[in-house]
């Protein structure tokens, strides 16, 4: 198994730059005095489709070769990197075919139809999920670009880490959400790949912890229908995130759901700018263990900002 | 009647730019893309206390002399000037006493405590709030600080005009939101002052069209029980502002609660930041005017973020 290097991400960032936004890192004195430390937010919600996403599947598509981008692409997703893979498909011109369960909220199949890429829906299992996109890949040739198994898509993710570390090298902790590891394994491999120093933590929801249970026991555990409010975390590890993951991170912490909405309200309230539950999480890790942080400094990576304002947890 | 000059605004931007955050301008391709032209967001709503209101407050605070400062200041608001003029009073170890309806939010009535200034509850009407705070007045000697008529409150509203103009000095229009008419006279000054080309806009809704009736009247007509989602416009011209607007406003546009309401949840949505109804006004303007605007470049004032998430009108 090839693992990804600080030097592929390196290269990713020069083939992306073009095509994506460099994101603020962000700061409130505010919320540095309630949680007495100093926080960074590598804000990847104002990433192109609102997710850092955009990265990983503008990476993978800019690395097909000729004939690949003749037979196109396939994912199954209903979230980010639906519409993230879509959107980098058609700035390539390159077919994209999104896999989505006929359940999906009719606010995303809106998205992806309106990035072009054309929708095949299925049952809402992981076998019909599987199934269909095997037939699609059968039938049409198309390459399957994996949400995050997939050596590409992880070098894009660390981009957003070497942007963050770029603007402030001098951080104790980054902070990243897991749910199938593809963003903690770029940033991981990013950061400690920069500055060995640098304590990287992963942050999961208590509700969908089977990447904390995994890192602890040292054995893949799968995700069996987690209940969390954060919607991007219900993925499990793949041998190639766990992998890295195991030889990057520093520790893996869990919150609560109360602490993650919680701390999403307070982004919103306090420094106006709109996040998703899953990326609240890397704030509630720092709530729910408020001595390791005092008076350190963390980079979080607010990994999107994609929510339905008509269901909002609070 | 003494009107502000662009240098009044000047001296205050040097007063209060030690206090005051220098709010970023945003913009947003696919916004530009929906409306056929170009916006520059300046985004008061990350401002201290969310708000514009910020600017007009610290500046009346940092004009007073030493016996003024010792006898504190009072104000009647229930919103945005409330919590500005007790922080802006905090920061300078000077007195405030804050006129409520007994009716406001909770949340408000604790933003205002929060930053140590005083509350004093009265009957929600405008007459038992002018009672209050002459009493207040004649009792403590306090200063008033009124939200909007008042010369120094609306130099300091002016100064995020200035900002924007330093940032982007070649635009078409610069639009912003009347209430009480002290943003719109700051950046009517401002931008009038610096380059009397661009065309100044007041955005107001239709619902509580009381400053556009007066502007096509040429006669101070005032605002009778407004009903729109956008709070921070419920109050009518004072004669200095009404004054100054007739000087150098082009003109005032009104706009539909729908487009309202619309264009706030497209911001929320596409630039992933929370700015409050009244700010969407602005952009509501350009919605229902397109030929107006197509093609040209337009500055839009970005007034605040303060939002009740459990009151969404979406």
């Amino acid at each position: 198994m090839t693992l990804p290097s600080l030097s592929d991400i390196q290269s990713a960032n020069l083939r992306i730059s073009p095509f994506i936004h460099c994101t603020p890192v962000l700061t409130s004195q505010l919320l540095n005095s309630i949680f007495e430390c100093e926080l960074f937010f590598k804000c990847e919600n104002f990433q192109k489709v609102g997710a850092f996403k955009f990265r990983g599947a503008a990476n993978a598509i800019l690395l097909l070769n000729d004939e690949e981008k003749k037979m196109g692409v396939v994912t199954h997703s209903s979230g980010n990197h639906a519409a993230a893979l879509a959107l980098a498909a058609k700035i390539n011109g390159v077919k994209a075919t999104i896999v989505m369960p006929e359940t999906s909220p009719v606010v995303k199949k809106n998205a992806v139809a309106g990035y072009g890429a054309e929708i095949m829906f299925c049952k809402p299992t992981l076998q019909a999920r599987e199934e269909t996109t095997r037939m699609i890949m059968e039938r049409t040739g198309a390459k399957l670009i994996h949400p995050y198994d997939n050596f590409n898509v992880i070098c894009g993710q660390g981009t957003a880490s070497l942007e963050l570390l770029n603007e402030k090298p001098d951080l104790d902790f980054v902070i990243a959400p897991i749910g199938g590891g593809g963003l903690m394994s770029g940033t991981s491999t990013c950061v400690k790949g920069i500055n060995s120093k640098i304590k990287v933590i992963g942050a999961e929801p208590l509700n969908a912890n089977d990447a904390w249970k995994s890192f602890t026991t040292g054995q893949l555990v799968p995700s069996v229908n987690p209940l969390t409010v954060a919607d991007g975390l219900l993925t499990s590890l793949s041998e190639l995130t766990f992998t890295i993951i195991k030889k990057n991170v520093d520790q893996i912490l869990t919150a609560t759901e109360e602490s993650i909405v919680e701390c999403m309200l307070l982004v919103w309230e306090r420094m106006k700018i709109i996040i998703e539950p899953s990326s609240a999480t890397v704030l509630a890790v720092i709530r729910e263990n408020p001595g390791m942080f005092r008076g350190k400094k963390a980079g979080l990576i607010i990994s999107g900002g994609n929510v339905d304002f008509r269901k909002l947890p609070f």
